[in-house]
């Protein structure tokens, strides 16, 4: 059957500076080129990808083009939305590519909600900046309408909304996820880091204003299903240690006690390679399989035998 | 294993006048709760919806918000974007019903993609009206940016633009929707007659500036996946001859051939029942099988024995 594997696409594997759907279509179709390579490997794959460029110009739109009668749309919808932009794009693109080189294998999305914990300490702390700047008059009508709304000055740049990232603890349609992988299916999931939904007292669930790191989505759909590894494609060939310093080194092999070791030594930038890194610690301590971070321009030879940062228990 | 049916919402089943997320997502709940009878009934439900209030209201948003940086998105992608928002409040709202009945199913949101003929006549006349409307001078500099599309004078209110509406000739994800079925879960597919794409002598598939009849998709997805029954819910609880007229008779049981001489007759009105009309012949021509007109108030005696109008060959 081939290895089971998840992988997560960073931003960078879909949009460029071009905004259009049909530029964002084009580069996405050149990232499918490269990730069919593990489908010709016989591997069983599973894609996530970010969201952040595209729901950053979806509540951009919304904030300028909402009226009472016609309300922009909370933060769980407006994943959603991506999720379906997005998902569409790339199991179009993934479906051409699968043509051209006569597989016969289908991608398919799936809308995906991911369970938070309501009393996970970030809804206590919310960090994530999201949509427009505003000036400081602007968010005091804003928190009028939204009095529960949190913004914070973004260096001297003006008034951001900031919105609680709380860490997944399920993804809800990792079940759907499997069987369509045993199906032969090529699942796109957890879009955007997923839904964020909290369960209630009776069992169901609830959107929540909140978005979740899709690297960490990434991780524990993994888990959920069991993945035999997960792969994180990121802008670099490796995770760094003393990086951009005269004596940077590369990691290649390294175990999640060095990982946590690193991260002590405060060795990863906040906002870019400690989610990737803590998100495969996360998933190499709950399976004992492997992860790896790379590039997508080094899929080709991780496919061939290996390259990348590799981590292991 | 119960009969396998294809359920064609209408837009009464999600919107209501209140356009916010949470009203939409109340009145979705509410719908769940009649559309569960199917699945108590032992049957495999695909459900299908429209999604017209919802891609105007964004279509609306994107024209007011968008900007050159951050440019409207294509109908294609609109659409998708509201299959993954309108197909998440579904997928959570029946879950939520399917839990309180202590039901261990699962509903389940795709990206649907729906083919059409790039030679259908509807590309030469496009006349289904979309998004908001404009003054003639408004009108003149759009047609600067999109010499290509084209605007209609709406009943002294302004112009509107107006797309094809080409009749769906494949499901493209049809395969996916019975491996679902056959796993036991509860697809939500098509939403807003899906996704629609023309086919490249290449055999790729390409997104096209036009709308699918949600009822016609879901005549076809139904013959795609040889549901037992279609079902097309609405706001009547039959179809009618003689409409509003002292003679005005509902339809019980019907032929298609009967049916055909009633639209020859000019007994249905063009953008409401008569879509739906030609969309359960063109099922029940194919299949053999029948189809149900009826509506959403009318399940519980549909699933307890019948009632509404049966439409076999």
């Amino acid at each position: 059957m081939g290895k089971k594997i998840v992988v997560a696409l960073g931003g960078n594997a879909i949009v460029t500076k071009d905004g259009t759907a049909e530029s964002q279509m084009k580069s996405i179709k050149k990232t499918m080129e490269t990730l069919v390579k593990f489908v010709e490997n016989g591997d069983q794959v599973v894609i996530t990808h970010g969201n952040g460029p595209q729901v950053g110009n979806l509540l951009l739109q919304q904030a300028n083009g909402s009226t009472e009668k016609n309300p922009a749309m909370p933060l769980d919808t407006a994943v959603a939305m991506t999720q379906g932009s997005i998902g569409y794009w790339m199991q179009k693109g993934l479906d051409e590519v699968l043509h051209e080189k006569g597989l016969n294998k289908n991608a398919i999305t799936l809308v995906t909600q991911v369970e938070v914990d309501r009393n996970d300490t970030a809804f206590e702390n919310p960090t994530k900046p999201i949509g427009p700047f505003y000036s400081e008059t602007e968010v005091q009508q804003r928190q009028n309408a939204h009095p529960e709304f949190v913004y914070k000055e973004d260096a001297g740049r003006g008034y951001r909304r900031v919105v609680p990232s709380p860490k997944p603890i399920q993804i809800v349609e990792a079940q759907a996820v499997e069987q369509m992988l045993t199906n032969g299916l090529i699942p796109i999931a957890a879009g955007g880091g997923g839904v964020p939904v909290v369960k209630n007292a009776d069992g169901s669930y609830q959107g929540v204003e909140a978005v979740i790191d899709k690297d960490f989505s990434a991780a524990k759909l993994a888990e959920n299903i069991n993945a035999d590894e997960l792969i994180i494609l990121t802008a670099v060939d490796y995770v760094f240690v003393n990086y951009n310093q005269p004596n940077q080194k590369a990691l290649t092999n390294v175990s999640i006690d060095e990982l946590q070791k690193y991260i002590d030594d405060d060795q990863f930038a906040a906002g870019s390679m400690l989610p990737k890194v803590r998100a495969v610690i996360n998933f190499v301590k709950q399976t004992g399989n492997k992860a790896v971070i790379t590039s997508l321009n080094n899929v080709d030879k991780l496919v061939a035998g290996g390259t990348g940062t590799v981590i292991t228990k």
